[in-house]
């Protein structure tokens, strides 16, 4: 249990990311408690980095049946690395208790009020579709690549990118469940539809070695965990994007459209099929619902008086 | 995983809590949908109303092996009934997994912004001693008294009491590990000593009637969960206080005094021992450790540079 007060650094909305990491489920239980701790605080991020939010304070629960010291020091080392590198005050409490679970909760700002939070709902007709970095890298180290371990242990959230996008991107998400079903969400939350090329997609020199194009393009669709960030830009604003400080490459894969859904077309123009989705680790352990992933732009229940 | 933006309603810090509950642990595991609901929001409104924040927002999530229809139904119902008495909007999301858990993060504000957020650190020599309620009846009812089942499993939060005593009680805290044991952090936090008189501790009749008296002040000494609020008030602030709409009566149980640690006095004015503190319902499942629970007013770690 665990509260504190926080004067926001800045004025108007603050955005908060809460996650809960369950090891066999959201991570490897053989993974290091490094990674552990640097990825356990890498989903929120990317949660915030998706609003364009600057992250401020996070709370850390761990919960570990007995953690040896070690352990323990690696895992904070971890988190305290990541943390760093925003500038964020992070708070710790630790349980003995099984299984080992990570929460997090991540709360931010938004500096230059004059430029909105970034949602899932503004893309319209005629945006260009732009990913960050490359995609399908964390499900071919699920698929077998040693090579690609890190993008699944050690993802980078696109904390930059994010807040450069404000008052540039129309809409933007991390892609967690995959581009496709991520990309979906957008769509649904903007009332648009969206071809994309896969020709276009960015994928890496290590995922095309491991599992040639076909292979690799359906990892890029349907894989999760990358978070990269998927957002839309308007023409007018496509030299404003050129110009912002997003610390990371950005690659225009296709256009948002009229109507509903996704068409993924293939190199020569015609439809491509995109691959059943991303499962977590263990099979059957479930995944997460959606649950209210869409609160900036769905309404949350309210009240009753 | 969840993210959502808030503008907070009122100027100044925001107060955030933070908490996981694990069936077995924290609920007995039999207990009904309705009432685990309602406890795992409101152990956290308690922290927020022990620093005398209005709360505002709240993010569950609720993780279940496989949770029946009627079951997320009741679990949804004690959640909503208790947010909707504060006017309090909640997002949820679920998960199918093992072990039943509920994670809560509440955010809350600070109306009246002159009047600051209490702490811990505040109690000065001369203070009185107040707690809200009764004490002792959640540990009464996990020592087998039937009567006092609603205590434990539907505690109640003292949030109009905890908004009221800011800018009157010098320092605050819940009582969730016993008035003892949270007594102690104020005293330490606040580099003061007290005595309390057991005489003057408020008991229930129902605990009465189930323990005596003896054994009733040591569950109100010892016995964690009440979720009561213990507060400090200086003399001239007691006209205030007695006029202060704190929804709930409040007694006075001793004083602060100069230097360290806690006397309990017994009916002739002699040393009363404190019996040995509450455990949680799982005998060596480990108790949370205390964390950063004094964080409003202790140091978070420094990001390194």
């Amino acid at each position: 249990m665990t509260v504190r007060t926080w004067r926001p650094e800045d004025p108007g909305p603050v955005a908060i990311a809460l996650d809960t990491l369950v090891a066999g489920v959201h991570f490897r239980a053989d993974v290091s408690p490094r990674a552990i701790g640097h990825k356990a605080l890498a989903v929120n991020l990317s949660d915030l980095a998706a609003m364009g939010a600057r992250p401020r304070r996070a709370l850390v629960h761990l919960a570990h049946p007995d953690p040896p010291e070690a352990w323990e020091r690696e895992f904070a080392a971890g988190l305290d690395a990541l943390a760093a590198r925003f500038t964020l005050r992070v708070g710790r409490e630790a349980t003995r208790r099984a299984p080992l679970t990570v929460t997090v909760e991540v709360a931010g700002t938004f500096p230059h009020a004059a430029r909105p939070p970034l949602r899932r709902s503004g893309a319209r007709p005629g945006d260009a579709i732009y990913v960050t970095g490359t995609l399908g890298d964390a499900a071919g180290a699920l698929a077998g690549a040693a090579a690609l371990a890190g993008r699944l242990d050690l993802p980078e959230p696109r904390v930059p990118a994010g807040m450069a996008l404000r008052g540039i991107a129309t809409s933007a998400i991390d892609v967690s469940d995959g581009l496709a079903a991520d990309l979906g969400h957008v769509l649904r939350a903007s009332g648009v539809g969206a071809s994309v090329e896969t020709a276009r997609l960015p994928l890496s020199p290590a995922l095309l070695t491991a599992f040639g194009r076909e292979r690799a393009t359906d990892l890029a669709l349907a894989g999760g965990d990358d978070y990269e960030l998927a957002f839309t830009v308007p023409p007018e604003r496509e030299r404003l994007l050129a110009e912002a400080p997003l610390e990371v490459p950005v690659t225009r894969i296709g256009t948002i459209e009229r109507g509903t859904g996704l068409r993924c077309l293939g190199t020569d123009g015609g439809p491509r099929p995109v691959p059943r989705g991303y499962e977590h680790f263990v099979t059957g352990a479930g995944r997460d619902g959606e649950g209210n992933r869409d609160a900036p732009s769905a309404p949350e229940p309210s009240p009753r008086p």
